[in-house]
């Protein structure tokens, strides 16, 4: 193992010229003239701990090197000044008895134009699971060496979904009104078939997409191509945990690189125990250190030299590929003070950025504890988190249309979600769904009642917030029971697969149905990309009564009314309640079709609807 | 009318000695050297605002003398320096033709040793309706005048009880462990008996205990007589609004005293608006200005004039009687900056008393609002209340007692609740409490289960917060299903009347099962009383677990644990998981009783019962 000038590993085949067999080198390459200075190169091979680095080079210092517990890592700090030159750097590395040098590339940063822009509240969101979309290219279907395989007969396994599928099918995504795609995760998932590793969640490599999902640079690719159709990407990414398969699990870094599953056991999941006062060592030593699941070892923020890999890991990917925001999974269980060191260096790094992080609780009271420093914490605590997925609305909007309206229940569950926005500091950059990857679908959950699924989808366009609108809500999908928990609701979309006998990315493959509610849709999604008072109109609310609900979206001259009707026959509201708006407007229209509507004297709305009017002078 | 010398009303028989006809003058005197200089005086006469009056006396000058819509008020400001003497103070009176002299005592102030003392955590409440607890003086069951008449046949109506009665049994309350009684208003209600006001929330005289109840001497000996036995009197106010018979509304000082009925209707009765960044400005004005019900007319508290009358109204009660604090009834529903600036000027002239509002919404968002400047609010309000009434705790006891245990309902309705105290400034000086009188009885509510009323009464004498008791549920007390929403349970105590088959002031008089009852409650109560970790100690709660829950109060060298079994059989929890706390302690005793338990394996808790375990070393 210690001869030199032997052939080095693929994944670093392009920046080594020549050295030790180096066995994987963390980030594989770097950038001159970065936001950030510091550079930690984690080198893994046998016995690299006994060596020490020199490097010559102008702006170039080494700041620290790190041997750990493990013989065969050793972790390079280096300080990169504004001098240091694009190029290839040789990192000299010697152990007494014998040396070598490793060429490390630093490559010329991109033009910032287009690239790493943020998204905000008049974005919408798509949310789509790379493998259950479209398999654009069967070749990559099974890989040697990943063990799993596709098996389209077995919903809870790899389906072949990939980016050649997603980049077949943008037009589709673009046609639908939405301005950014949130993907879930592409990392390398080498778990065994039991563990199916599909969902992209269980890391095995942080720094590669998954070969069968495509290449890092059919990545970089995928993200321009959406950038040159005027929309966004969002990346999914996980610092709680990784897969049980990562290669790092052979040859741990430290011993406490991970938690210790024989002593923390697994999570509690009580991710109110963040922002709980009371709450016991016990319960958030199981939170923070339990493991999620048998197969996602539990990471050790703590251990600083993982915590600069996973920083530097963010920023690698924000830098390589030009992504514009990410979203970042189980927000609530790794240690919450690294999670703030995370978002305040990544958007120190890139300001323009925004991070979506997965707080998944009940309350708003919970929910709001993790944006920003939205209000003054008994424990001092300031998340730094621009903004979080708000499962309060979620849970209002889903319960509520699906039970009898009453004081706190149906629309009136809206309607107290909205009023307890104070405690956020910005509620209109929370991220707002109606269902995601891991909930039952919008319509199946309420009933496949179209109706309601149709003023579910109105909030949802027209609340405070960034929408985000799950893959195949558009076609109004119904679950498919076909065993599994979430494989119900993460069907593969036809047309997405050769062999599939329709396809819903045609107007002739899909059912009359779809091409009804994807045309109801689409024209409320473009008419919402091009309402302001929609993005960033003050919200304005009415008591519910009676099972109707109002409220109202302003924007200075322009404005839109909400009015829900949640009973089963028309509905006729005075319009003398809601003055205070109307007076202000000269014309009504309802949206999105700018039919005209007559509000001299009564609001009628049908039975079941939420009337969308849109007013202006 | 305008004769002078005549003779004086009932009401001022004893402060004038000759002078106009006065028909009221509010308040019936002052005190020198009150921590408040400005002193309102309102007088009601026929014509008297086209008066004017002057004053030579030391310390004391006229800052402004105000005539208003109805010719027959004057308000006189007067500034009393310290140099203000106690004793008689002569305000001359002129109107150009003609001129009288009014004499206005001004008192000495008592000596301020035991009165005035607030109410804390230490504290246990013990709330009584003066007209169902004890009927001690027939003679004054109906008075001349008063229209409501005694009727036992009717529980919607007055049945009699009255200071007399209280006083007759501060010995059962005492005995109890009670150190606080939180009396319903006993406020003059001269309301017609459609309007049923033996409540007391509908004054017609804000200065003047009702006869049928007592005099307001008797009110203040009855306050003297608690202090003697060491408790506290909380005085139950009301400021949003007078009963339809109070003496101002047949010539109501200026247009808009009271909020027109007309304009603004009843009030929507939804809290949560004052804290609701989105809500509408009709429902803030529906909220706000909209009567409670027909018979409680709206005051308008922007009207300066009223606001100085009715914080000047609480200033006299506390001066004149030495209650310790106040429970201000409806508290969202006056303007909430009059509201602050009630709490501020209150506490500023009575620094030690404490003031709790009953501030009934469903969330902890919403309550927690309103204590202090709890949360930085979106509209800068702080409302400078030290104490809410918590019902969001009071809901989950209540709700979560009764239904399944699951991950957020069950007990861990109370487990969240505990978990989103964060918002507010002070959690350990909410009032809470299981039931009160617009609450169904807990035992009732609880499906008439003695087990799950035991748990709910634990948790009420354990958890943070200062406990209220309502009266009755010392034993247990059911619903008397006698028509009438309110009053199935306000009904009256057995043995408070003298035709009373049994009382259960007497162990005679009670069941086998009050009196099993009432002296497992007189031991909890006592000692609780004694507990220092139940009044101060921090709350440290540990997440729910298959309808088990177990949390503690801990303080330095004691705690206690309180641990709950919601199961139908025996659960058997590892100490270990509580090893944080139970490791600090070498003594664990279950309380009331002192029999030691075992604790170093296995904590067993019987099925549906919560145990107490005093730890100490």
């Amino acid at each position: 193992m210690k001869q030199l000038l032997i052939a080095l590993s693929a994944v670093v085949a392009t920046t080594l010229t020549f050295g030790k067999n180096i066995d994987r080198i963390d980030p594989p390459f770097w950038w001159a003239n970065m936001p950030v200075s510091e550079l930690q190169i984690q080198l893994y091979a046998e016995d690299i701990g006994s060596y020490r680095a020199e490097i010559d080079a102008p702006g170039v210092s080494i700041a620290r090197q790190i041997a750990v517990d493990s013989p065969n890592y050793l972790f390079l700090y280096l300080e990169l000044s504004p001098e240091t030159q694009p190029g290839t750097l040789a990192i000299n590395l010697s152990n007494g008895d014998e040396s070598f040098t490793l060429d490390y590339e630093l490559k010329q940063r991109e033009a910032t134009e287009g690239r790493n822009q943020g998204f905000d509240s008049s974005d919408l969101i798509y949310l789509m699971m790379p493998d259950r979309f479209a398999n654009g290219n069967v070749d990559n279907d099974n890989i040697e060496g990943l063990t799993e395989k596709v098996d389209r007969s077995d919903p809870t396994k790899r389906q072949g979904g990939d980016i050649q599928g997603i980049s077949d099918h943008l037009g589709y995504i673009d046609d639908l009104g939405m301005t950014a795609i949130w993907f879930t995760p592409m990392f390398e998932n080498n778990s065994p078939p039991e563990y199916g590793g599909y969902h992209g969640y269980a890391a095995s490599n942080m720094y590669k997409v998954d070969a069968r999902i495509g290449t890092n640079e059919a990545y970089k690719q995928l993200v321009s191509d959406v950038h040159d159709r005027g929309m966004k990407v969002i990346m999914d990414m996980i610092h709680n945990h990784i897969g049980l398969d990562h290669w790092w699990m052979a040859d741990l870094p430290t011993k406490d690189w991970v938690h210790d599953v024989e002593e923390f056991g697994y999570t509690n999941f009580k991710g109110t125990i963040h922002g709980d006062p009371h709450a016991s060592e016990y319960d958030k030593n199981r939170l923070v250190k339990g493991w999620f699941v048998p197969y996602m070892p539990d990471l050790n923020q703590h251990n600083e030299l993982l915590a600069d890999y996973l920083i530097q890991n963010s920023i690698w990917w924000i830098e390589f590929s030009g992504i514009d925001g990410i979203r970042m999974d189980t927000y609530l269980y790794p240690y919450k003070d690294y999670m703030a060191r995370w978002v305040r260096e990544v958007l120190a790094a890139y300001p323009s950025f925004n991070i979506v992080g997965e707080v998944w609780v009940e309350t708003v009271a919970h929910e709001s504890y993790w944006q920003d420093n939205a209000v003054k914490t008994d424990d001092g605590y300031d998340s730094e988190l621009p903004s979080v997925t708000d499962f309060p609305l979620s849970f209002a909007i889903r319960d509520g249309l699906k039970e009898e309206f009453g004081w706190t229940t149906g629309l009136s569950r809206v309607y107290y979600t909205f009023a307890q926005d104070r405690l956020y500091t910005d509620p209109n950059n929370n991220v707002i769904f109606i269902d995601n990857h891991d909930m039952s679908r919008a319509f199946e959950h309420l009933g496949k009642d179209e109706n309601l699924f149709k003023i579910a989808y109105s909030i949802l366009l027209t609340a405070r917030g960034i929408p985000q609108v799950y893959y195949g809500t558009e076609l109004m999908m119904e679950h498919e029971n076909r065993g599994g928990d979430d494989e119900a609701w993460r069907q593969t979309m036809p047309g997405g697969w050769p062999d599939d006998e329709r396809s819903v990315f045609t107007k002739k493959g899909r059912t009359d149905k779809e091409n009804e509610i994807l045309a109801y849709m689409k024209k409320l999604n473009h008419w919402r990309g091009e309402n302001k008072a929609l993005h960033d109109g003050e919200l304005l609310q009415f008591m519910p009564d009676e099972n109707t609900f109002v409220y109202f979206r302003i924007l200075e001259d322009q404005a839109v009314m909400i009015a829900i009707n949640g009973r089963d026959e028309e509905a006729q509201l005075p319009v003398d309640r809601f003055a205070e708006v109307l007076d202000n407007y000269s014309s009504a229209e309802i949206a999105p079709d700018g039919k005209s509507i007559d509000l001299s004297d009564t609001i009628r709305i049908p039975a079941k609807t939420a009337l969308l009017v849109e007013l202006s002078n």
